[in-house]
């Protein structure tokens, strides 16, 4: 199912071609995953740019490990429920290293927050004045 | 705003106050933050059980970073809107060692992957069969 | 804070005060709670009309007991994040019988659910056939 | 589609055959769900630590009535948008005696209760001083 | 995969058969699409009162322009990660007249909100008190 | 409480207060709110990036009116139970000549469609087959 139909390499625009060859050069990889295929099919101009927010944080060298970096988005994409994410982050994790003991370890930390956070909603635990910056 | 009366050092029990003792020995600090005098309020053996849990998972020597399990930490209780649990978790993240600039790319990458998980979930973007593992 | 400000009852409307009566008159309690002074101040059409829902549904006699019914609303206010709902329908639940045995027993249920949806959401699980009512 | 490949009968190591075993026992059923083959996949320690909370907690005599502890389950698996859950905590509460009147009962709790959460988060209601219990 | 079985044209009960006509004649249309087909299955109450309330608000004229509503419709249907939902509204959106760029720029600033809705609870930005309606 | 301390105006770097007076001048209001203050304390070039976005979308002529935008934006940010984004983008929706009437009519929909979300959900109704693109 999908709302909008992919775009494929022969259908792409120039515009939207160009941000499909650079990610297969980005990621020396010749497959782009359908999430760029959809965002191309509803706006070029919002492709070229969330891929360049992603290429800018996720592709490049920054101040988190790569493979730390994917796992915090997997984080974030398991609670917000988006299956597609959670799939290609978790693909792309693996690419850059995760190995099965660190995945087991992700889900671990990730479904312990969620029972906290939902322990911490329904006491609606008031925040420590320790934890205030503005205090 | 509290839904129960936090427990006070004075008015725990010796079951709470084994816990709370415990959180001091583990963390090295006197400091017992509300979280804790919450749950002990509602649920001494789920005080326990919790805390053995996040003391195993998050207080002792894992797989991953004692940061980068903080950072992890951080990224769901964002995305789940519990306010208390950022709090907390950012102080612990902090006094692990986060820096700055660490803190600051941890929320350039959950606020741009809650981005793309709105995007894929407004467009239900369908999953790439290269991504699944049952195939 | 608020978002618009709450209309007392001296400032109420005719059809406010009307609804904001039937709510003492059913609760037999002079107490209006916020939510209802919020919504006067912003609908007085849909304050009627979902108090009138509130009180079919939990105020009067249905399929399910009055606490149960209270639980699983407040069940999903913290999944929700919705700290006034915690508030004020647990305050309701103990009205209406709660003990803090059970209230315990609610907070491991929600955040036990909590932890496992975010596995399941984490490894995305595909659905048993055997669950499919339209097999 | 899966992030991991379920692991059969056949393939599960003896301590993953073990929880299966002692689910299958449980349950007085022959049928093992998904979610525990998707857990065994990635880490066996947790099957059966999770294992042991819902078997302790919802397949265990406790506070509430096994079928109402499915209901709350239920809520907050689908206020957190988890399709997997939603289906096998609806075949547990069936399993366990809901009738098509409770699982109608069940729904309009939940979604009146999503609708009343977002109005008051949208408004952003003050909390009632009488709702503090640390006031 | 389906919770319950979804009600026919022909196994309808003339409850059920007379909001799928009304749906038609309100639609101008022979297509009734599934929600109300599920919602049959469950609780022929609240199939008719879920109706009533979605035409007198989305296919009735009240403030707001018809496509407007829709894609407020959508914007909550993303953030609820409710596949189904994202699917039928932005159909609903289309026939009132929603074009491609509209439907692209309703995406960013739903992935927008998404991104800042991180940064603000990740900060946990104080609510600045001009915006305060109580003040 | 906040996880940051906010940078007033004369703590501000040139780089920040380069923002905030972009802010200015793009609002015509000497106004700068919290939450430009409290990016500027964590990542000034995320401040910029951020303003940047904020300023080409939605204080700019684009193809959706500026107050539609705004209720989207509001609609989101409900669902994501973002306090602080709530209050400034309904004050922002009413600088730009939303209604009391017109904002009820949002809090409907909004309230709605979080209704119908959680029934979709709980139910798991299949998409129809006339909802996908791919088709």
């Amino acid at each position: 199912m999908s709302v909008v139909a992919l775009v494929s390499d022969e259908d792409a625009s120039p515009a939207a071609r160009a941000v499909f060859d650079d990610i297969r050069a980005t990621r020396k990889s010749d497959f782009v995953n359908n999430f760029w295929r959809s965002l191309a099919a509803v706006d070029e101009a919002l492709l070229a740019s969330v891929w360049g927010e992603v290429k800018a944080l996720m592709a490049s060298e920054t101040e988190l490990d790569p493979m730390v970096k994917e796992m915090i988005y997997i984080a974030v994409s398991i609670a917000n429920a988006c299956a597609y994410c959670v799939h290609s982050h978790t693909a792309s994790a693996v690419a850059k290293g995760m190995t099965p003991a660190q995945h087991a370890e992700l889900l671990r930390i990730v479904s312990l927050a969620a029972k906290t956070n939902h322990l911490a909603n329904g006491l609606q635990t008031p925040v420590d004045a320790a934890f205030d910056a503005e205090a």
